[in-house]
C-alpha cells in the first residue's frame, strides 16, 4: 500500500482525490499490484462535507514528517509555499509529483537535481497540455530522435477566444468575456491573453528537448490582444487561421531559438483544425518527422488523470530515480532573436507602390478593409520586419506566419 | 556497452542501423551512460558495399549463442521465422523488440508470457503507428483512465488512396495506382486495402487497453475497395470525409466491440483532417476525453526512431521486465456485432418515398448523381440496417458514419 499526500485541494486536487478512490483497482493493477492510498489532503480551507474528511490537515509537516508518506502530489498552483513543500519533501526523500507549469519553469532544474540526489522522482506530467501524454512520449518514444522543433497551442484560454473570433464572427472582447463566462478564462486573464502561461509551458518542453533548462525569461512572448476580427478575416482570406503559438528551434550549434506568439497557420498544418480549448503540440524528430499529441489542456479530470499517471509511475518507480532531467547550462544557449526569419503579414494604410519600394518581392492579398493594403512579405528576420515596416505610414497588423 | 542486433536488413533494420550510428551520443545519453554497440546484422542476402560487413550473419544462432547479446531488434516482418527467433531470443533472457504487427497480433500474448517469465521485456511501439508514440503513452500515461474508445487511422496507404480521391477527384483504381508508383502500396495491395494490415492494429490497441489478447479474426473487418468516387463527394457535401478506421469500444460489462470499416468522418473531428500517408489515433479515456496522436505511420526512419527507443528502453531495464502486457481471457469477450448502433449513408436507386417508408426517420442528402436517393439513417444496428436497406430496390452504398 502506497501512502500518498495530495496539496491543494482545488479544481486539480479534487479530480486527483475522485480518480484514486474511482479507479483504484485499474490504478493497484498498473502500479504492479501496489494499491494507491491517500492519506492526507493538505489544504487551508474546511471541507467538512467532504466524505473522508479525516484526511485534512493544515499542517504541512504531518505530511513531511509522515515516515509512510512516499509521494505528494502538488496540485497548489503559485511559487510558495509550492516551491518550499516540493523541496523539503524531494530532500526528505519523497517523490513529488505536479501540475504547477510556473514552479516547474522557474525551480524545475533545481528541483530535479534534488530529486536526482536522493534517488526520488520529480514528474510534471500535468504541467504542460493537461491531459495529454506529452513529456513522456518525448523523453522517452522520441528518445532516438533529435528534436528539431516545437510548436505547440499550449493555452486553451486563448485558443478558445481565438476560435470563437474565427468561427462565431466575434470580436476579441466579447470573445474574451464569453470565455470568462464560461469558466475558460480568469478575472484577470492576462496570464493568458497575454502569453505568459504559454510561455512557462515551452520553456518546460524546450528544457526536456534540450536537456538543458531554458529561462522563461529570455522568452519572447506576446499575446493575442492586438488580434483584431479584421486579421481573422484576412487569415480566412488565406486560408488560414491565426493561433498562439510557443515555439522553440533547436540549431544545429546548440543554440535554441524561442518565442510565443500569434501566427498564421495554413490549414494544411494540422495545428489549424485545433478548436475551442483543446491543446496540439507538434514535435519535429530527425527521424520520425512530425507528430502531433492533442487534447484538453486543462480542466479538472484530464489533468488530474495525468497527475494520476504521473503518482502511479512514482509508485512504481520507488527509490529509483528515472532522471527526467535536465541541467543548468553554462553559458548561454538562446539564439538570437534575430536568428529566425518568418513571412510576415502585414496591413498597412500605405499604397501598394510603396509597400512594393520597401519590402521589394511580396504577395499582396485581397481587400477586406477598404483604404489598405494587405500583404505577406518574404521571409525576414525580426529586425528586417521592423524596419521595413517602420518605413511605412503606418502599420495595422503585423503577424507572423508559420513555415 | 549494450551489444544489439538487428534481424532482418530491409527498410525499417537499415534505418535501425543508421539511427543507432548516427545519434549514438544521444541514445548513450537516454540509456543514462550506456552505449548501444550493433554487434550483429541477420539477413539471408549479402551487402558487400556496408560499411561494416563484418556485422553481417546469415545463421540466428550467431545472435542466440552470444551471451554478449541482450537485445534483438526483430524487423523482419512475417510471422515465420520471426515467432521462432523471437520466441528463442526471449526463453534465452534476451529482450526483443519489434514493428511486426503481424507477430504481435498473432502471437504477442505467448510472447508477452515468455517475457514476463524471463524476466526480460517484448516492446512493440512500432508495431502500431510507425513512429507515432502511442503503445507506452497508451500504458503509462493515460494509466489512471479507463479507456472507453479508440478510433484511429491506422493504415498510410488506405489513407493516402483515400486522400487521392477526396483531395484530388481521382478513382480508386487511378488512386491505388499513384500509391504504388510512388511506393505507398504494395504491388498485391490487399493486406492494406482490403484492411487487414488496420485489423492487426487495432486489435493490438484493443489488448493493451483492456488488459485481455483481442483475437484480430474476431474484429469484423472491410476495407475501401467498394469506396467510390461519388461517394467522397458526396461525403464532402455532408463537410465529412470517408477514411478506414480502426475502432474499439471498451464496454462496461467488460465486453469489446471493435470493427475495421470505411467510415464517414466530419470535419469537426481532428481525424478528418489527417491528409496522406499519416495516421492517427484518438483515444478516449474516462477521465482525460479525447487525446489523439498523429504523425508518420510509416517509414524507413519513423518506423526505425520507434524501434530504437524501444531498443533503449530495453537497455534501461535490462533485468526487469516492465510488463506491457496482456492476458489470454477467459471466455469470450468480444461484444455482439449487432450490440452497436450507427447511423448510415445509404444510396440507392429506389424512390424517397420507398425509402421514408422503410427507414422512417432519416436526413436526405442533395444528390449528386441523377435517378438516386441519397440518405443518413438514425443509429442502427448492422443487422436493422441490412433488413432495411435489403428491403430498398438496390444499395448503391451503405456507409457507416462515426459518431
Amino acid at each position: 500500500m502506497a501512502k500518498a499526500a495530495i496539496m491543494g485541494y482545488g479544481t486539480v486536487g479534487s479530480g486527483v482525490y475522485e480518480i484514486i478512490k474511482t479507479n483504484a483497482d485499474k490504478l493497484t493493477k498498473n502500479t504492479g499490484g501496489e494499491a494507491i492510498d491517500v492519506k492526507y489532503i493538505l489544504d487551508i480551507r474546511d471541507f467538512p462535507d467532504h466524505p473522508e474528511p479525516n484526511l485534512f490537515t493544515k499542517d504541512f509537516n504531518d505530511i513531511l514528517n509522515d515516515g509512510e508518506v512516499t509521494v505528494a502530489a502538488e496540485v497548489m498552483g503559485g511559487l510558495h509555499p509550492a516551491y518550499e513543500f516540493t523541496k523539503a519533501l524531494l530532500e526528505a526523500g519523497k517523490s513529488v509529483v505536479t501540475s504547477n507549469k510556473e514552479l516547474v519553469a522557474t525551480y524545475g532544474t533545481e528541483l530535479l537535481e534534488i530529486a536526482r540526489e536522493k534517488n526520488v522522482n520529480y514528474f510534471f506530467e500535468a504541467s504542460v497540455g493537461g491531459g495529454i501524454p506529452i513529456i513522456r512520449p518525448m523523453h522517452q518514444c522520441l528518445t532516438a530522435n533529435n528534436i528539431k522543433r516545437i510548436a505547440g497551442i499550449l493555452n486553451g484560454t486563448t485558443n478558445y477566444i481565438l476560435d470563437q473570433m474565427i468561427r462565431r464572427g466575434k470580436t476579441f472582447d466579447a470573445a474574451l468575456k464569453d470565455a470568462q463566462a464560461k469558466g475558460f478564462a480568469e478575472r484577470n486573464p492576462a496570464a493568458d491573453v497575454e502569453g505568459h502561461d504559454a510561455c512557462r509551458k515551452i520553456a518546460i518542453l524546450a528544457s526536456l528537448a534540450s536537456g538543458l533548462a531554458v529561462d522563461y525569461s529570455d522568452i519572447d512572448t506576446e499575446g493575442i490582444t492586438n488580434i483584431t476580427l479584421d486579421d481573422v478575416k484576412y487569415a480566412a482570406q488565406m486560408n488560414s487561421v491565426i493561433k498562439l503559438i510557443g515555439y522553440a528551434e533547436f540549431r544545429e550549434d546548440g543554440k535554441i531559438y524561442s518565442i510565443v506568439s500569434p501566427m498564421i497557420i495554413n490549414s494544411e498544418n494540422p495545428l489549424s483544425g485545433v478548436d475551442g480549448v483543446m491543446n496540439a503540440i507538434t514535435v519535429t524528430g530527425d527521424c520520425v518527422g512530425d507528430v502531433m499529441f492533442y487534447g484538453a489542456g486543462a480542466g479538472k479530470l484530464p489533468t488530474a488523470s495525468a497527475v494520476v499517471a504521473d503518482v502511479v509511475d512514482a509508485v512504481k518507480h520507488a527509490e529509483r530515480s528515472k532522471k527526467i532531467m535536465w541541467q543548468k547550462p553554462d553559458g548561454n544557449i538562446m539564439a538570437d532573436g534575430d536568428s529566425k526569419k518568418f513571412a510576415w503579414f502585414v496591413r498597412t494604410t500605405d499604397s501598394a507602390e510603396n509597400v512594393s519600394k520597401i519590402f521589394g518581392r511580396c504577395e499582396f492579398v485581397d481587400n477586406i478593409t477598404e483604404g489598405e493594403s494587405a500583404f505577406v512579405t518574404e521571409p525576414l528576420t525580426r529586425s528586417d520586419a521592423e524596419s521595413k515596416t517602420g518605413a511605412l505610414r503606418d502599420v495595422i497588423t503585423s503577424i507572423k506566419i508559420l513555415g
